[in-house]
Order: structure tokens, then C-alpha cells, then sequence
């Protein structure tokens, strides 16, 4: 069974195109890894790494990514639309396959120790690895962003899980942690009338006595003239795809409507459908291992 | 787009660990080539060898497992018990991910006018390859056994595609061709009734009427107290697992019985199971480029 975790750290350049390659070629270059893609948004001056590879790896491809970014990234100069609070604003590992949540838990541990100890950041461990509650939520740990972390940081409340007491002078603060794999789903319904996709959303969220790792909302698909349920995926292991489908089916039918399509935003792991296949085939002791593909990932 | 075909060859030995070595390691040696499962039969006398790899390392990886074989395997001291012509008796070449049916016939005709050349043995391609309805089947192709074969390829019709026209002294003759990926795959009964395992077999095999790429039989689980459909399905890109699953259960369902549930024995393509997660999810605009998995099986 091979190993396979995904990061996907968020740095704070998204318009110095040198920069960018300088900090993707770094990670690149780590043994073990594949960097599979690199994503920058002008306006959000950020760029989003994907890269995957072993834990081994991993620690190595983090180190490099700080090592070129640190000299690259000065928040004191950095202006965007979102909230930030470092160079590296947010380093989160996802377990795919072969490794478990808590292997990720531990692997982030590892890579928080030796981010603060080496480039002297302080680090907030986050959803999956936060120490308490308030810490699990990413937006409650960036609260201040950069300009107000010096002054936040004062607070006993928020003394960092590595490293020094204060923020880095450019590069800040970061979180890192670990968290399931994200998978963006929209459920298409053929009505136009809105109100029925808010409902369905508000039936299957979370927020509002769904699923517990659904995040949804109706939209219009003016285009189309239908709408649609968007729905975040936070968990595909323990709610997964087709059980959020059929609720979806039951709750349109109640309103005499009926699904036109789904579809997958982006990238999913080949669980996500494998389950999906295993749960309406009634699949019988079925195992990834059983699929070709699996044996040609590696070792 | 990796480019992923499948070799599945058939070799005249099962019992000298050996020689099975030897041929595996030849294969294995080859750069681009994985070889994934070797699995021998001591009463069939036969090995099958898996592996993986573009065209050009099947080419020669092909060539590779002929001139480990031909030294090792006499078919003239050859007992066993399934029927077989060559000491490489069968070499399928199968389209898996980035290639096409025709691609695959293009290679079978290049490998087997490269070993009928470089090791005089006669090649007949067989299945898609083939040039004429006979020989489309392993079975017509093989009929005589080594034993007769210097005798059927005295008759014009039974010329090979390639190479001399007569059988090699030790080697015999081989079928080299290009067929879909065959998956086992069963759906089990909630009843004990054989009979009605038979009749459902018989509304969904090509044979009787049903779909073109199924073989199907009814068979009994009798330490379960069941009886399964068992189905061999022969291309699951034109004959998906879904429509059969239903057209399964509404036969069933004629009958008044359930289905408990269903099985994939051995391996299965990815895409077999996307096709049925793409079929229950109504996946609009779905490819299997969007599955994580697939981007790190290489270029």
C-alpha cells in the first residue's frame, strides 16, 4: 500500500511570477515528491501549492518551501483581499491514502517543531491538530492578521504551540495542522426556483441538523435557468458522496423535483468514487488494493 | 494522460520454480515495465505473468519474455492439463488508461511480427487483432495442441499471420492479440433457488439475447445457502457493471428476490468503477483526470 499525503499551503505571493517559480522549484526538487499543481490569485496576492509524496518527504518539502519563501515574502510590504498573517499563512496535510488522520496529526506535529525551531515562526496547530477548540478554526487563529499579530500574540490565550512568543518581523505566523481531504460537489436541480435549493442546503448542512461534514448553500444557475445545491465535502470518509446524494433525491421529491446531475469541482480522491461504486453495486469485501491502478502508485 | 497497457501472457511451465523465476526476472528487467503478479498452476503446468507499461516497453518486454521462455520450455516434454500450442502459448495485450483498442491491435501486430522474425515462431493474432471471424477465438486457434499442430498448419487456412509454416521444434506456435480487460464479477441472490439464478444468467448473457460483452452462468453458494450469478464481464467500457447490476436486480425482483450483494474477484480497471459512480451520482462533465490518483501515475 503506498503512501500518499497532500499539502496544500497557502503562501502570500500571488504577483511576483519570479517568486512564485522560485518557492514551487524548491518544493519540486524535494526526493519524493510531485508537485501537481500551483495555483496564484492576483487580486488575493496568494498562491496555492499542491504537492504530494510520503511523510518523509513531506518534512523535507516544508522545510524547503520556508527555506525559499522566508527571504522571498515580506508581509510588511504585502497587500491582498483576504486575511493573512504569514509568508506561509496556512500548511495543512491530507491523508489519501495509506496514512491515516492521526499519521497526519503527527506528521504535522513533527513539521510545526521544526518550522519554529529552524526559521524561528511561530506555529498554531490547527483543525485536526489544534490542542483546544478555539484553535481548531483557521479564521479565529488568523484574527488580526499581521498588522494586529504582535499585539494578539501578548494575550496568554494565544502563545503559539511552537516557537518564539512573537511574530516573525516579515514572515509573520502560521497554522498548520491536519484536516480530511476537501471535496467540492454541486447537486443540480431542474427547478428555478431558489428557495428550494436553500431548503434542500439547509436540510443536509451541518449548521442546521444535516450532515456533519457538509457545508451547503442554494445557488442560481442563471445560465441554465436551474439551480443548484453547493455543497463542500468536508469529510468524504464519514459522510460520504452518495449518502448526501440520495438525501438530496428524497428532499427534491418532496418538492416534485428532480435531480438534473451532479458534479465534482476540482480534484477528488479515487475513495470518494470507489465508495460511491461499492455503496450502489452492494460490493462485496471490495478493496482499493483490488483496482490496477492502486498497484502502479508505488511501493 | 499516462499510458497504461496491460500483458497478460500465458507460459507452457508451472512447476519449475526455476525457470518461472528466470522468465519473471526478464520481464521485470525491463526498463518501464512493472510486473505486477505471477501466479502458476502445478496441474495446469502453466504460469500467468501481469505487468504494465507503454508501448514501447511491452515491445520489449515481449521480446525479453521469448528469449527467457524459448531456452526453458520444451513443449515437446510438456504434460499438463488445459490445452496449449506454445511454450509462450497466449500474449493479450489490454487497453487500461491512455490508450486505445486500436492501439493496442497496432502493438500486437508489431510484437508479433518482431518475435515470428527474431524467434521463428508462427504468430496467429487472435481476438481484435485478428484478420479473419475463425480466428478471432484463443480456442479455434489452439485446437490440436502442439502435438497436432505441424499437421493443421499443413491446411492454407490455418496459415499464420506471421513467421514459418511450421511450428517451432520446442516452442510451437503463439496467439498474440489485443482484447478488453476481462473482469470476474458475481451478484449473489437472496435465495437458495439455482433456478432462478440460471433463468436470470441466461436474460443478461450475449449467448441468450442479453448484453453483448457478458458471459454469465447461475452457480450455488451452499455454505451461504445462496446462488450467485457468476459473470465474466468481457468489455466494461461498451457492457457497464451498473446496467448489469440493474438489469440484474429487475429480473430479480420479477422473481420476488433480492440482491444481497455483488463481487469483484481479482482486479478490476479504475474506470470500471468511475463509470458507476459517474452512472448513480449523475456526474455531469466528470473525467477521470479529476482523480488525484491519476495525476501521480506519471506523465
Amino acid at each position: 500500500m503506498p503512501t500518499i499525503i497532500e499539502c496544500v499551503p497557502n503562501i502570500s505571493e500571488g504577483r511576483d511570477r519570479a517568486s512564485i517559480d522560485a518557492i514551487a522549484a524548491a518544493v519540486r526538487g524535494v526526493t519524493g515528491i510531485r508537485l501537481l499543481d500551483v495555483s496564484s490569485d492576483v487580486s488575493h496576492n496568494r498562491s496555492v501549492l499542491t504537492f504530494v509524496g510520503d511523510a518523509a518527504s513531506m518534512r523535507a518539502a516544508v522545510a524547503a518551501l520556508f527555506e525559499a519563501a522566508i527571504p522571498r515574502i515580506d508581509l510588511r510590504r504585502h497587500r491582498g483581499e483576504l486575511p493573512r498573517m504569514g509568508a506561509v499563512d496556512v500548511v495543512p496535510f491530507i491523508p489519501i491514502r495509506g496514512a491515516s488522520m492521526e499519521d497526519c496529526v503527527a506528521l504535522s506535529r513533527e513539521a510545526g517543531a521544526a518550522i519554529a525551531e529552524r526559521f524561528g515562526v511561530p506555529v498554531y496547530l490547527y483543525e485536526e491538530s489544534a490542542a483546544s477548540e478555539p484553535r481548531r478554526n483557521l479564521a479565529e487563529i488568523r484574527k488580526g492578521q499581521f498588522e494586529g499579530f504582535a499585539e494578539k500574540m501578548k494575550d496568554p490565550r494565544w502563545k503559539p504551540d511552537f516557537g518564539p512568543g512573537e511574530p516573525h518581523p516579515s514572515a509573520g505566523a502560521v497554522a498548520v495542522g491536519a484536516r480530511a481531504f476537501l471535496i467540492a460537489y454541486n447537486i443540480n436541480l431542474a427547478t428555478k426556483d431558489l428557495a428550494i435549493a436553500d431548503r434542500i442546503a439547509k436540510a443536509i448542512r451541518h449548521l442546521s441538523g444535516g450532515f456533519r461534514y457538509v457545508k451547503a448553500m442554494g445557488v442560481e444557475l442563471a445560465d441554465r435557468g436551474i439551480v443548484q445545491v453547493s455543497i463542500n465535502m468536508t469529510n468524504f470518509r464519514k459522510t460520504p458522496l452518495h449518502r448526501v446524494f440520495e438525501c438530496v433525491r428524497s428532499e427534491a421529491e418532496r418538492h416534485g423535483v428532480a435531480i438534473v446531475g451532479s458534479e465534482i469541482v476540482g480534484l477528488t480522491p479515487a475513495d470518494a468514487l470507489y465508495a460511491a461504486a461499492e455503496h450502489y453495486l452492494r460490493l462485496e469485501g471490495f478493496s482499493a488494493e483490488q483496482v490496477l491502478e492502486t498497484k502502479l502508485l508505488g511501493e
